[in-house]
């Protein structure tokens, strides 16, 4: 029964995703500011939907986190205006002549920027994800086909039901969003099977998720999954510098992805360096597990262990590990990392570039924070998540990303010898 | 056993694509250049070995077809000598700065094409592959892990080791080309769930090969499979070039990908058109099978089942069917084509854009035959294959497609607000 109902609303996605393709921007964005209005206009009835939601996460005993996470306030409900506001400004990715030229027989080949086509995204909590993910779906032509988490999921069907409305308004067909209303778990493994109709799963959430959906999907994946960052601080580092950055990796927002979780240090600058940084990021309340070599610097803090380098805390807690040489960073970094955002602090030259050139992740830092990998930073205006994928799409994922390309070919009679 | 040797293999070349990505542009085309002297070198020993597999293909009774894909004459080895020689001249597109910004904070931002890394390449019968399939991968900094069909798998061992000796002789690491010697089938299925050494997999072959490993990878796959491409023939055709056009697509190669497979031909037209098409493609031996509206025009040929419509011949053998409209001949190709090429035949402007636009495909032609989609023909020098994939690459996968890429950011000091 679910599964039928996955069914359907896939292909009624792929059948409107036909219509969409070729949907002019001004109809795209009309839709996109009707939804705008809605939103705005209809903000007591989400916050009273949404505070279903919510009574109903505490009486389940959800973490407080969480249940910030689920909730939407007048500020929130701002942010999803504010973000509509973004994408309809965005320039329209499709339709971009990526690449030209005549080929002596004088065909003229156009490589031209189109759409996916049909994007199944799954997520867990955040309400506001629904219309971010809806709405630069719609902008770049692609049909969505969402799967929220079911602790938001009265919201989320009271904002499917305004996308829905917003359709209508500006005639397009209602295929164009869908979202699956059951979030029997069965739901998910049922839609990153449908490669009829299918042709990117995105999924942005913990571990457990991302390992289901890459053993079981048939359609393409591009995972949205942890940032396990680092930061070295090398031994030609200027320390006035590398103590900012690592605070503000660490400290100014541990929860998210571009967050750091293991500090790296060159053993020649370690005792000049750690004591004070310790002292400011215990200040500021961050629990520090260090490896042996740091623990005869930093004797009080608790041990590392081996699985340390390998956890995403996500969370003000630290491992901090002390290197031999750029060598030991770079091997560590590849090893532990999860190819997100690494960053170098170093003065010298030659480190910086080996640093860049070696490290194998999306965003490779000099003498910055790995806090600044974000679509919306980067110039993408939004995104809907950063990709820990080598193929399709690396690091935040904007409009561009949502793409794909097709050669258009124009002859005049033209055969194969 | 072979769980391990695959085991082993992958993660010696993980280990190798970290040497690989930073090696220059003169050393992987030193070790191009000592390979394409090595198998010149070796032709006599390249045809003795050959001929062992092609005695042993006779002996299991293989189909003609088969058996003359195995064979390496002079012929074939001056093509992998003269594609060895394409690949060196390519320009290196590893290190290329695709985008680069400064933002308002004074981080420069630098998106530079990277290698994916490590790719298990899966392939069938053709043992030139392995030569073409390694050069291009060290060409583009990639590490590759080569699974041969077990028809040529003498011809692909010796060419492995001469792959190894050029290696050698260059001073890179053995890990960066890798041949899976034992052709167990299980070996395929090791290989496509090392993700954890693995980037990409691309498996060419047919339906079944690709089904099996699109249902079992865990690395991220772009197939190369089949071709189920159309021409549109429409109501304002030039009847001169739609009859060079068609028969050029389906006779002049008919067992590759980019043939025809299918004619579609608006009903306005079919009258004038198709008796004397078709005396022309019977008269070069071409089966014809046709819907039922084109049996009232072509009565003595045999009739087109539903099934016919989804069937790649790779033969000479073509299915007519004719169409109402532009509208419906758009619909069965969005329907039963392979997203590979498709062309239309019009010169009615409005029609040629409109197909243009709404075919879902890698290539669409007007006016021209389907038979250029190739990655040499459109200017990328050499493909490793046509990628069915929507996602990555789509169509012809030359150098650049085997790439990615990668942020460098280089600061001085900044942290997030």
């Amino acid at each position: 029964m679910l599964k039928k109902t996955v069914e359907d609303m896939c292909r009624k996605a792929k059948d409107a995703s036909f219509v969409l393709a070729n949907t002019q921007e001004n109809k795209k964005n009309a839709a996109l500011l009707y939804l705008k209005d809605l939103v705005d206009k209809n903000r007591k009835d989400i916050k009273k939907v949404n505070s279903i939601d919510i009574e109903y996460a505490r009486k389940n005993n959800l973490n407080t986190a969480l249940i910030d996470r689920l909730m939407l306030n007048d500020k929130r409900i701002d942010g999803i205006i504010a973000s509509l506001d973004t994408i309809v400004k965005l320039k329209d990715p499709i339709g971009e002549v990526i690449d030209g030229y005549k080929l002596e027989n004088g065909l003229n080949i156009e490589k031209v920027r189109v759409p996916i086509g049909v994007i199944g995204i799954i997520y867990e909590s955040r309400p506001n994800v629904t219309i971010d993910a809806a709405a630069l779906c719609l902008k770049s032509s692609n049909c969505s086909v969402l799967r929220g988490g079911k602790e938001s999921i009265n919201t989320n069907k009271l904002l499917s039901g305004l996308i829905q409305e917003a359709l209508k308004m500006s005639k397009l067909p209602e295929g164009c969003v869908n979202l699956i209303e059951n979030t029997d778990r069965k739901g998910v493994e049922y839609l990153i099977k449908m490669d009829k109709y299918l042709d990117l799963i995105v999924p942005r959430g913990g571990e457990a998720l991302i390992k289901f959906v890459t053993e079981n999907a048939l359609v393409s994946v591009v995972k949205h999954d942890k940032g396990l960052c680092h930061t070295y601080v090398d031994e030609y580092a200027d320390i006035s510098k590398a103590t900012d950055i690592v605070y503000n990796a660490k400290v100014q927002r541990p929860g998210v992805c571009n967050a750091m979780e293991t500090l790296l240090v060159h053993k020649n600058i370690a005792k000049e360096f750690l004591p004070n940084m310790a002292k400011k990021l215990t200040d500021a309340g961050v629990e520090l597990r260090g490896c042996k070599k740091t623990k005869t610097i930093l004797s009080n803090i608790a041990d590392a262990k081996e699985e340390d380098w390998d956890i995403e805390y996500l969370d003000l807690v630290l491992s901090i590990k002390i290197v031999d040489s750029l060598e030991e960073a770079i091997d560590h970094i590849n090893t532990h990392g999860s190819s997100h955002s690494e960053a170098i602090v170093t003065e010298n030259y030659s480190n910086a570039e080996e640093f860049l050139n070696r490290v194998d992740a999306a965003c490779v830092y000099v003498n910055a924070s790995t806090r600044f990998t974000d679509g919306a930073i980067f110039g993408m205006g939004a995104e809907i998540g950063i990709s820990t994928n080598k193929l399709h799409a690396r690091g935040p994922v904007g409009l561009r990303e949502l793409t794909t390309y097709k050669y258009k070919i124009r002859g005049s009679g033209q055969i194969r010898e």
